[in-house]
């Protein structure tokens, strides 16, 4: 006894066709016309697209930041990004100092176990480089199922690496079958602007995009890009924001190099006047790297249109404005970066993407689920529509029109940086591996069922491997 | 009562996975697990790849030329094709001077009708430009199924046509939702490097490359792509064969331009250095443009990966080297242009794409098939394995080894270019629209079951249509 | 008994030093100090710059133009060039179709010969290529000492010619020490793009420039660009414009070419937005290439400043507003194209480039001097301040300050495009060939004293003779 | 009583030409014609060009390296600067661990006052950045005459300093008129790469290049770039060496950025694969950056044809090779680094520069020492032939021709890179401020005569300012 899903039109990064979707138990059995087996439950599901299940390769829940904690944890984060048609979330685990790998992952299974609405694995943040850590990162690999680790340029004193430490991950990356994702900014730049800014008391939310500028960005890009090919590894940049990174990721892939990268909503529609909004307001937008000036934002769609963009992530991390990012009101450099995003994922870019004929059906996909599931060893599992997949589905109504306000979400986070903003279409029905749990906007049961992904390892072109 | 292939792995654009695949009538019925109907007949295709039927969109069959005519008519070069695993051809057909352009596709439908073993469609090349053909351009889109049109920026006096022209023709079919084909070679500097090369008695084949310069290419490629911009029209780059070329193809899409193009195996795997082959057997790789210094292979390869390049075609255009040939003896531009090659472009690029490792089979089934389909008005008809598609399938067979040898080929010419290329993999079914019409590299009947593709106007992305 | 310029500032295209100049007879004879001859006039300078005296390397004096001729002839126009500190200018004699160089070039010396007051010589503009044409171009450079040539990419059915006569020009200048210069806009372009606006009625002078684009240029210079690499041979473009031509000559300067590029201080100093003004007065800027958007600007002077752009040009070519500009009062295409400037050239790149801090003085000199010297056969007799160069000297007050104004210049013509700019500095006193000839403004005496130039052949860097 | 220079060719960065150079005093005092005084001895130079004295910017003299120093001195040294044609040198103090600038720097005046033979000034490195530093920053530009600093992006541990303080550097020099000088490679590699060499014993001079590889130096080029854009700083990068970091150089200046960058002779004529050579010899060539794959070449002149690369220097450090560069004999990285160059410098151009028409003589002199002249505060004092510059002139005899050899070298070394190379030219006659110091490769007296140069501030073109 199956389910199957009639009158919709199927849509995977390559295709668009109309037929019925047949699921039996957790995954896709069958794809066509006349595949209605006796006892079948049947949905009709016309005039809608079936996408896959959305993938965010990057938020940050439950992630603690000095005294405080993200406002959305994985069980209200999970149910947001489910709800916004997102059925699997890839969140950065975290080492700190003196930490084994081993024990940040722990913690974050700790965090996420049994709380999260959406099926997710970990990619392992390095902020203490050593050997030990070296030698765990195969463990991670291949007994953990995390092939994906995070190194920081940026957050001096705190996050950041050096280059050695870099170097040395990319290519024991390399080694292993693993993807580096890096967060690109000169951390030495960001901090010198900033006690700079903050010794001539420019401490207001504006200060924030200024004293970490788009330079500092496309030279971290360039600089890992660099490291990447002395380390003979492949390498993924987080958050790519402006022209001048994006330039970066173009002469690499035009060598053949394997670079890839992602971007998000926030940075292909708000820019750096938001940060001149009144008062406090701005503090909003206090994310790293900041919203940049207008013009990147033609770049940034012209990266996804030609495909040097890979994936549309969110680097989800909220703080309430109340109360979180109002410690930074005497001291912008002292208000917790980040901002919610992982519900308005899929609205948006089917919005400001498709609907504006920027991107097709099919780079929609790719870029909200396929592409990350390649990446990030889950395909075929997920990102695709597909029989023996996943029935990760989402039923995408084109029709719906709405407005995106905070009353309306379901993040645990008290704004929304899209306030106001339009959104046509809507996920109506997500199914979780094979299973109806949401409907019309709601959970059908407040019962998390996401299970933990154990991912496989990076397979890279140069090997004949990749996907 | 359908056909159920089982065991196989199917593989399209964006997929690659384990599952069955029911034909019923000409159509792609289901895909999956469970799928069989009471009646079927079940062919087992363990461990093969199930990929879409081959498009190879840029052919020349029963060409005249001066007094001579291609080897291969629409039968003999149709029958290869299918061989070789393409279940669709699109040929040039030509209108000449003094010509309609229905007159034209009239003489190219008397060629092929009834003689072609796989699917066709037309191309329409304008060699005489005036009001008259820029009106007929409306009816051959939306009444002829023919939307797309080929201008020569090359060979002077005979099909070149000039600037005025080319910007004319380019603006008209983006009003008509027409895509426009270039040859992109400076025929002016041909035509005078030519000259003077026989004028101090540079007679032999090898003088052919060096009187068409890869400068030539990349100039008129650069040439085109801005005629296209100041047209607001789309442009496609037939046979694009040097690094010079790939680099305004490139500057134009990092611009956002709608800039397509096409390579051929000869140029990724023959080159320059082939033309001092003793003797006059350099004749054999007379092609326009030429095979290239041995450099520009990696930046077509580079090309692909990256997505660059979206094609690959054959140009097939075969002249026997006995005879034909041989026409050139006393005089290297009195040799026809043309190699063929429609039989072997499906297994070169599997064994020295998918088998080096260079390309993966996504890569694979868009460059041979899908993305031919989708610029050429045939998606999703053509160019994937979805339900409600024609049943065009091969079934690769990923373990044969074999040798190219032009008596083991089915082109009706005395030479490959490929003489003794390995080729690993081949189509050991090959079904037309849901038809078993090869199986182990015979045909199972001797008729010809090809029909005229009406084909689909060109939708561009700024329009928010393309797909 | 000479004369000996005593307290100004000598300046040379590497120099600026403080220094008496001794001039005997028509040449400089020392530079120094006590270097007085008993006898010696002793001219004080106090204060001011020495440079030497300027060379316009295009000019457009009594040229034919349909049924009219500028408003300048070389009586008026060389007197102007005069007042403002050019004492050398090259104008463009002119092949019309049927006649040969020979009778071109003595064209242009009855038109010149006795009526100019700075010396001058003639490129030749080769209008109808044929093999004649290109025997007499040795002569021309060897026998007539006329070492440059014109060809014109626009202008379709009047002096336009193709890519044929191009190469072949090119390729002849190559072989005979001759530097082509040309002028680079597609005419087919040009051409249709202005007949479909007057088709639609679209009349105003506004329409030159949408008519005659940047992408036009950009692909002409690219084009001529690839010419010059196919026939081994350098080439100089005139009145560059915009970014997308500098961008080509920067690509080819960097890839070791030997391509030499011209601007005019229209380019750098207004923009698209004049063809606003008011009722008809727009005309007043209508030339080719036109008047560009205005951040072209800001590349063009880069490209001064890195010395990608080698010499400031006027193209003065002037047309009265009344009477003349006015043919095309009802077809902005019946508008004589062309404006003055030749005598507004230095003051203008002085104050706005000098006094801005855009250029040095250096850079002034030799972009208004050394370099045309250098690139046309005239160095060391002109383009800078060395013993025995020709006493052609400008003593520039830095201290003047003015408005440019019609009224108070002295080209023949009823307007000027620079109507209201400020001008800072001024030639007080210009020598020519030891003799001083203009002071405060005036001349000295109203003979012209001009002498023809025969010309040095052009010499190539990989020869190993260039200067 | 003055001293003229009759029948030689005076060349400067502009102009070429026959000319008697008359001197008084330690100045030129005039140039042209009948310029002889009474009592003026006169000296005949027919057949010879007069140049500029040489400006060697980037010289190591006498300098600690570890246990040892280096084998001159600047006694030794500068002594074979002079007899190369160089009359003056700019030395880089440096600044260690701890010490304060002036401390730095009186430790090189020690060194260097009174035993020089040629004038000199000082560059000073800084390795220990803090806010003291900075402030004695001011005092060095306009008390000490040191208008330019050096700071290390590579020899991780000594030397190098992180992106905070090469910020904060470049910042501080924008504010108080210094050019900041920077030794692009990223440490951090060097240093891993060299630890894993030496971890699986590669201890051979070969490896030397291995662990310092072109992106290394690239990558760090273009950091330093970046962070002069943010500091809005001029950058000047040393020893330029590859391709990749000539691209960042062209892509700044292409931007309208201040970015300088010199080169040196082993660079352009030396390549990687002299580290082959047999045993140990290969620690000869042992300079960081080191020597590069030969096609880098190529690209380097033409940087220096296209004035993207401003300055010929030599980063001449030498050290014997028996007893110095022997402590590496068991390990490459022990090798001290460092290669002589002073006395060949000016040879090595003229005959692979300009003999080989690849340069032409203004250019030669613009890069062996105008152009330094101008960047470092010494123009027009230094630099060049004109009334008033000091009477620094090198006398040039082309028509000489020898080869290099250690043996007929003065450098105070065991050897050099360019053994066996063709000289062509030679320096047959020097003067310093006026006194003939060296004639026919002999010096006139052995006591040296060099003076300290006090240099003026760095003056940016954005101020209106620069020469």
């Amino acid at each position: 006894m199956g389910i199957v899903l009639n009158g919709g039109t199927v849509v995977t990064a390559a295709d668009v066709y109309q037929a019925d979707v047949r699921i039996e138990g957790e995954r896709i059995a069958a794809l066509g016309f006349e595949i209605e087996q006796p006892g079948d439950q049947v949905i009709n599901v016309d005039g809608c697209f079936i996408v896959p299940g959305g993938i965010d390769p990057h938020t940050h829940f439950d992630l603690p930041a000095g005294d405080i904690t993200t406002s959305d944890d994985f069980y209200s984060g999970t149910r947001a990004a489910l709800l916004g048609g997102t059925t699997t979330i890839i969140d950065y685990a975290t080492q700190f100092k003196g930490e084994s790998l081993k024990t940040g992952l722990e913690n974050w299974h700790k965090k996420a176990d049994g709380k999260c609405f959406v099926d997710y694995g970990f990619h392992m943040a390095i902020t203490d480089w050593n050997d030990s850590v070296a030698q765990e990162m195969t463990t991670m690999v291949h007994q953990e199922g995390v092939p994906s680790f995070k190194l920081y340029m940026a957050y001096k004193n705190v996050l950041q690496v050096d280059d050695a430490a870099l170097l040395q991950a990319l290519r024991r990356a390399g080694e292993c079958e693993a993807l580096v994702c890096v967060h690109c900014e000169n951390g030495d730049v960001v901090y010198d602007l900033v006690q700079k800014a903050r010794q001539v008391g420019k401490i207001a939310p504006k200060y924030h995009p200024l004293t970490r500028p788009p330079e500092a960005e496309a030279e971290a890009a360039s600089r890992v890009i660099a490291l990447a090919q002395m380390a003979d590894a492949p390498v993924y940049i987080v958050h790519l924001t402006c022209s001048g990174a994006l330039q970066a990721v173009i002469d690499a892939k035009l060598q053949g190099r394997e670079v890839y990268a992602e971007t998000c909503p926030q940075y292909l529609l708000l820019d750096e006047s938001y940060y001149d909004s009144e008062g406090f307001n701005g503090a909003k937008y206090v994310i790293s790297p900041p919203l940049r000036p207008i013009q990147n934002q033609a770049a940034l769609w012209t990266g996804l249109q030609t495909g040097i963009l890979e994936t549309m992530a969110t680097d989800h991390c909220a703080f309430n404005y109340k109360g979180q990012k109002e410690l930074g009101l005497e001291d912008f450099s002292k208000i917790p970066n980040g901002a919610p995003g992982v519900e308005t994922r899929m609205g948006l870019l089917y919005t400001y993407g498709v609907q504006t004929g920027k991107l097709n059906l099919n780079e929609f996909v790719a870029l909200t689920s396929t592409n990350a599931a390649k990446l990030f060893g889950l395909f075929p599992r997920k990102g695709t529509i597909a029989p023996g997949s996943d029935a990760d589905l989402v039923v995408w109504d084109p029709r719906s029109s709405s407005e995106i306000s905070v009353d309306r979400l379901h993040q645990q986070v008290d704004y929304t940086p899209f306030e106001g903003f339009r959104q046509q279409g809507k996920a109506i029905k997500v199914f979780l591996r094979g299973k109806l749990v949401c409907q019309d906007g709601e959970l059908i049961q407040e019962l998390p069922a996401g299970k933990y992904l154990f991912r496989n390892p990076f397979l890279r072109r140069k090997d004949g491997k990749h996907v």
